[in-house]
């Protein structure tokens, strides 16, 4: 099957790829460094990638960005990148993709543990992932039949912990969250929140 | 108390002012119609509300709007529309109300049930809804000591129903959410979530 993976350059982008490539043909993306060239915060690249790249199986997003700073220092401007970003890119990335997919494929989007256990510093990160899983459930809701579409909501991923100097054990590594993407292009579910957080 | 009221012209905030009014002064606030002028998705203008209302002890928002419309036809426009008024216009709420409410007072948002079940039509309200909730436990955790922060999620509204020509039965009375409201004032919670569906 061919995928679209978006944010393919990342540190889960890195292991999805890794772990999807022995099955599937990767079409990588990210504003850098990939197959296509694409920026989720602007939804005409969106539009463009779909149509260079023609029909798909699968998308898979782990791209986007939001600003994680204390509440009495995010900026106006902080939440407008955030909702601009991986909020609106993301829910672009699923308007755009209708048409493209494959009946029955699946788009594949990110949140995180942020969206339901608040952290300082996470409240335009928070606002983005909580909102993301909420239209991923309308989505496939109304796109039923045609497209699937469900979130992975990674913890803290050990990589992650490590390069910020903390300790990587209590995170959960990267290529396990991989196996977590995985399932949501194999199975036949749609409509799902999936955890993929440190047991 | 002093109570400040967003919204307090509508379905909801007629029957909160009603509760609140034998034992807190309310100071009403719409863009039309209320004690003070305001317009949630101008931020400015929620700024200039509190320097004219001053200190409360209190702030409950049933204000702010989203569009309600099938996944095919929700425009860009109304996604913007949407995060910019009942989203942003209550994290704007909460921002500007720091330094107004009186210390351990608390600001009460509003969602609706829609954040955590989808129905056709509803991608922006539950964006909006659960990005409210998401970013609603993070202000509270910030805010603890200082302010309160909680959140009302109503199910359909039984008036609400028959205004629609549905069964009003099948909803809550707006009194009976009204309740639900009062008691993020009067009890000592912060970073809840309280339902006011029918049971
Ligand atoms: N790592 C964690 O601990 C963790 C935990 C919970 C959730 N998450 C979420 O998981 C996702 C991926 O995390 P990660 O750690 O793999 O991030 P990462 O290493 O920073 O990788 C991000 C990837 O997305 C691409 N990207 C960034 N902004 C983009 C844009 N506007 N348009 C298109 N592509 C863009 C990047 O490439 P370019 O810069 O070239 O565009 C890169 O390929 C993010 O949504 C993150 O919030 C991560
Ligand atoms: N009714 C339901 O069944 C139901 C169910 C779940 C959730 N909710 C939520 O509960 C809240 C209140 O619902 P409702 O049925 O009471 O609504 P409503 O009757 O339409 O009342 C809305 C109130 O908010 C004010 N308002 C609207 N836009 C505003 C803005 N941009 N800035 C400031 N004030 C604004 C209105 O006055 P002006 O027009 O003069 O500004 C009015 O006072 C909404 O957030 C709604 O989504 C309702």
């Amino acid at each position: 099957m061919r995928v679209l993976l978006v944010g393919a350059t990342g540190l889960l982008g890195t292991q999805i790829k890794r772990i999807l490539e022995p099955q599937h043909e990767v079409i990588t993306a990210s504003r850098k460094g990939s197959d296509v060239s694409v920026d989720l915060s602007d939804k005409a690249s969106i539009v463009a990638m779909f149509d260079k790249v023609g029909k798909v199986g699968a998308v898979v997003c782990v791209g986007g960005a939001a600003k994680f700073a204390p509440l009495d220092s995010l900026s106006d401007g902080d939440y407008a990148f955030s909702l601009a970003n991986k909020l609106m890119g993301q829910v672009n990335l699923v308007r755009c993709a209708i048409g493209h997919v494959d009946e029955g494929g699946s788009v594949t989007l990110t949140s995180g543990v942020l969206a339901q256990q608040p952290m300082v510093g996470s409240a335009a990160v928070s606002i983005v992932n909580a909102g993301v899983e909420g239209f991923a459930r309308v989505a496939a809701l109304e796109l039923q039949g045609k497209m699937r579409v469900n979130v992975v909501s990674p913890g803290w991923v050990a990589e992650t912990l490590e390069s910020m100097g903390k300790d990587p054990s209590q995170g959960i590594p990267a290529a396990e969250v991989a196996k977590v993407y995985r399932r949501t292009i194999d199975e036949t579910i749609t409509g799902q929140t999936l955890l993929a957080a440190k047991t």
